[in-house]
């Protein structure tokens, strides 16, 4: 099953596909998909993202691939539904697209073992995991100005339920910007998998239903400019289309 | 004013301080403080935290001290409250108590003028941040298994109101571990101060009431061991009680 959130008359709504641009909300209404406001699938708690998780991508960005996951939170405000506007801060060099799995956790998940790690997973949805990269100082440290943004971090449309997924490690992920393929890499090629991840990340600490994790992006980055329109798809999860704006008044509290 | 948040007889309560030893509750019912389980004052949003904020501390850990703040952010699941148990973790060589003041945000903020901050603090609390300091493999990586863990963030007891404190800027932080002073620092030696901080972290995303800045701790580290009683103080804030446990069965999900 997928299931999104959507802004209606009023209201937040849970909806979904319905045919030919239409969605059904909750309630049994049906409406056009672009009479709505998308919102991300899932209400952010705790999200966590992977930095370099692609060998390809540490190679392009001229770093060596890691021994450890490069594991870092991103907080509520950063995420937006699909169809939804990302800010370009005003100037900055370089706003690079990541097309990312996310990884949406289902129930409380403690010293899970990776043979078991899927039983703890609700589904799947698409992430654009924008990098503001002219602060990336340093290998360690995707701080909170490269990755951190208001309205940086689109997801959707859907989070697609687990059992609807035969392989998550086998998906192909591709971002087009104006229609033209810039990025193409697949699941199978991340370093650390979903399974090692979560009996990773649960060793330490505990994940609850909501909590998210942002596997990283393959190789092909570039940098986006106001009015270009990004489309993160990836094979079977879903296919999550932004626009970048410029900044103008955004901001300001004068 | 000073605001907590307990549980009791089967609710979650605002209270309010009633003398020796007393709380009173939101719906006019005085109770004894040890008849209640403590909360974190404030439910935790977007939750920032700096490393090596004071300069004395980074000396202690042989760091140089930051040319910009080391900010991080904290997930919702290592917060607890007032005479909390904080879980030492199995097998590992270094727990240290943390002493910070944190500030909390009161409204929407973007772009603030450092002059302006502190109109967007809406009060204080007390925060132990522990580290377990094993896993600091790197001056820019606070890593999740070093600040991250389960009820590794005692907060509390009170949330302050902002009017309440002259200068936050000015206040004396003090450790005890079982009755014996460990560590004592005063709010004015931090190198990034708490106007500057809003008006960094607002300049580049925004802040919203409830967001917490944790921020930073002076010298005067020491490890802790399960049954340790670990008090952090700061001047006209509170006074915060945490007692160490052994993990035991802690985090087992077999």
């Amino acid at each position: 099953m997928k299931t999104a959130r959507v802004a209606y008359d009023g209201l937040v709504h849970g909806a979904r596909p319905a045919g030919a641009g239409r969605l059904k909300l909750d309630d049994g209404r049906e409406v056009a998909e672009d009479a709505v406001v998308w919102l991300p699938p899932v209400a952010p708690r705790t999200s966590f993202a992977l930095g370099l998780n692609y060998a390809d991508h540490a190679k392009e960005l001229a770093f060596k691939a890691p021994e450890e996951p490069l594991v870092f939170l991103k907080g509520p405000g950063t995420f937006i539904g699909h169809r939804g506007r990302t800010i370009r801060p005003d100037g900055v060099k370089y706003m690079h697209y990541e097309c990312e799995l996310a990884v949406v956790i289902g129930r409380t998940a403690r010293h899970v073992k990776e043979a078991d790690a899927y039983d703890y997973v609700r589904g799947y949805t698409v992430a654009n995991d924008y990098a503001i990269r002219d602060y990336l100082e340093n290998y360690y440290r995707p701080n909170l100005r490269v990755k951190n943004r208001d309205t940086c971090t689109p997801l959707g449309p859907w989070l697609v339920d687990r059992d609807d997924i035969d392989d998550p490690m086998n998906l192909t992920l591709r971002t087009t910007v104006n229609g033209k393929l810039t990025q193409e890499g697949s699941t199978r090629d991340m370093i650390f998998g979903i399974p090692w991840l979560i009996a990773y990340l649960s060793s330490f600490m505990t994940l609850e239903a909501g909590d998210m994790i942002l596997t990283g992006t393959p190789e092909g980055l570039a940098d986006t400019q106001p009015g270009d329109e990004v489309v993160t798809e990836i094979e079977g999860i879903g296919r999550l289309v932004n626009t970048i704006a410029a900044a103008g008044g955004y901001g300001s509290t004068d």
